[in-house]
């Protein structure tokens, strides 16, 4: 049979492929007539395909054994693929609301069918540019982050079940050394990968590369993001990993997925909340200071870590004589003592993600990737000065992250840049 | 054939068995008629027989699948056999001086054929009760320390061969679980298990369960050592694992190795000397005060620290320059942050050694499996004393433990008590 050993897929043969699958055909009402093929693939990784016919619609995306914005020079694992769709089918069944659904899953092919998120579903770091409010994205992601990250941790499970999927999810390594270097080892050395904004900001990417302190805290993140087995996270859940529109909020693209900290994740959509913050006084102009939507990015940033830690704890509770490893409810169950294990295990959550945080931000700035946000400034001169409140704010962020008692003080901190 | 699926061997079985193993037969010199076979297992886990003919020795030790102190009612998988073969035979690449030589390895029967440690050597917990110095005994368990768990974490390993490994050593999960149960949490609540010397140390078991901040510091400690994969660690390194004579350290039954935090061991080690010093008084009579020997426990456990600090940071320089990927030379190549990092990280990890050590103090005191070093005190009320010594310095290093600037205040701590 045709598709009995891996090739990557083009318009035609995309077609004949979703033939040979009936789940794929009866989606699009077994009618390939009238079907249009769209790849859409804007990211840095993959292909991706819109199939819409007048009877349904399904997005197919098919992972390259190398890195699509670079090419066959980088080599990567089409196995990223295998983890993308367990992650999101087990994200999909945690939050249900916030995943899109996955029709199809074929290993040899590294090929994942799921549900078109329709217009007017688009990237949120493009509506974060577009100055478009969205009423419930705090509501939506700190639900979604609450689940997915409560319910794959020791709060919830037993550590038999923990073990079995951290094995797992150690076979995801090629992606977990892709973050490593391009987040907590490249920005802070010289490297043929890096860019800024020059000359504006040649010298601070060399205070970054100097900062003996920035490394000290940059090197206790790295450890904790490949040592530390705390949940399975999305591992990439920036404002490019999330389609809105005004009522939905859809998280994607879980390919980064391993057990690793918390932090990471609620760190990473903080983080480039606050570089979209960062970015708006280069989008405005005279007739628009964006003055009011940096207030609704504030509120959102302060929204998200609220509602996160207030659906954690609801979890908590409501699990805490469940079968949880971590804290057996023999012992912890006096409210007192309760009461101490959560505030210190928010506490500690709360500076991971401060750390996780910043170590996005400034990578974002002075690393290989960069944040359309600030790319989309097309004064180079006027995006460096966005640049460097967001980078000095995150250096900040990252070394003095245990003196934030929460995130009243991360705004405040903002507000003073 | 006979051996083709497990079974349990006795000494007939046994001796049918290493006729059929070509590399065991020929350690015997091939020679059956002058064997002698011994069991000898004090442990509480397994069977081990000592097989001695003219011509040659070895040790043979087979897993069950059951717990042999408790017995049937306690399952616990012969894999772990598996696990030990392993850890025996990486951490004997590493440190072949301090680890017994495996000559074979039976997965199906869950045997391990080794060298056998013959008089005078003996287990150094008995040397300890038996008043007698070890005059190398803190550089050979410091160099084992410092090479297993050097050589198996980050700072020498890349991610991907250390993904691999603790992916491999998921596996072990049974085996975890004990640990985390008799030492994490069994003596923080009511247990079945849980044993202490009655009546005098009702109360004090009592406050153990009552202690909130207690609590607080075993939750964190708990979740670190089932959460952070930091090196291949020996996982039971206390002094009923190594046997001694004056010139021999030699490391055993690392059944429960896993990946996790390094302090665990380190931590073990030293918990158990200062138990052993806490015992001393119980063994002390009119003729003996033991005085100058509870100054060579001090002494030795000083020394273990240091040396294991001196070694463990001499290969670190050895192979800064190497692929571990924690600390990338391109990045933490000056001496000024080199200093930083590592006296962050010794710091961290002397921090973790006297939490993690601390809880194998109180775990042994009020907890299932008691030590010989107290157990020997035939005296009730004078063990009792001893052991609410240890109690109450273990209490104190375990909520107190980042206080700690070095090890002399630690052992200014215990002299106070």
């Amino acid at each position: 049979m045709a598709f009995s050993e891996f090739h990557p897929l083009d318009g035609n043969s995309l077609r004949e492929y979703i033939k040979t699958v009936p789940s794929l055909s009866s989606k699009l009402g077994n009618n390939f007539d009238d079907l249009t093929i769209k790849e859409v693939g804007d990211g840095n990784l993959n292909f991706v395909y819109i199939i819409v016919s007048s009877a349904g619609s399904l997005v197919i995306k098919q992972a390259l054994p190398y890195i699509r914005c670079i090419g066959e020079s980088w080599p990567m694992t089409k196995e990223r693929a295998y983890f993308e769709a367990m992650t999101l089918k087990e994200h999909g069944r945690l939050s249900p609301e916030h995943v899109p659904e996955v029709y199809h899953f074929d290993r040899t092919m590294s090929l994942i069918a799921m549900r078109y998120l329709e217009p007017p579903h688009i990237i949120l770091r493009k509506g974060l540019i577009a100055e478009i409010e969205y009423p419930f994205l705090a509501e939506h992601i700190a639900d979604y982050m609450a689940k997915t990250l409560f319910f794959t941790s020791l709060l919830f499970r037993s550590t038999t079940e923990h073990k079995r999927d951290v094995a797992e999810f150690c076979g995801n390594v090629e992606l977990c050394r892709l973050t490593e270097q391009v987040v907590f080892s490249d920005p802070y050395k010289v490297s043929q990968y890096n860019r800024w904004t020059a000359p504006y900001l040649d010298r601070d990417a060399e205070a970054v590369r100097e900062d003996n302190l920035l490394k000290l805290e940059i090197a206790e993140l790295k450890s904790k993001f490949i040592e530390r087995a705390q949940a399975l996270i999305h591992g990439d859940l920036h404002t490019g990993s999330v389609m809105v529109t005004r009522e939905s909020t859809q998280v994607i693209d879980p390919e980064f997925a391993f057990y690793g900290p918390m932090g990471f994740d609620v760190g990473a959509f903080l983080g480039n909340l606050i570089l979209a913050f960062f970015a708006q006084d280069g989008h405005a102009n005279e007739v628009n200071d964006r003055k009011t939507y940096k207030e609704w990015i504030l509120k959102t940033i302060e929204e998200t870590w609220n509602l996160f830690h207030y659906k954690f704890i609801a979890l908590w509770d409501e699990h805490r004589n469940g079968s949880g490893e971590a804290y057996l409810p023999e012992i912890y169950n006096n409210p007192e003592v309760q009461l101490l294990v959560q505030k210190k295990y928010m506490t500690d959550l709360f500076h991971d993600t401060l750390g996780f945080g910043a170590a996005k931000m400034i990578r974002r700035i002075v690393g290989v990737a960069h944040v359309e946000d600030f790319e989309s400034i097309a004064d180079a001169s006027k995006r460096a000065t966005c640049e460097r409140r967001a980078l000095d704010l995150a250096k900040t962020l990252l070394k003095e992250r245990r003196k934030f008692g929460g995130i009243t003080e991360v705004i405040a901190a903002i507000q003073q840049v």
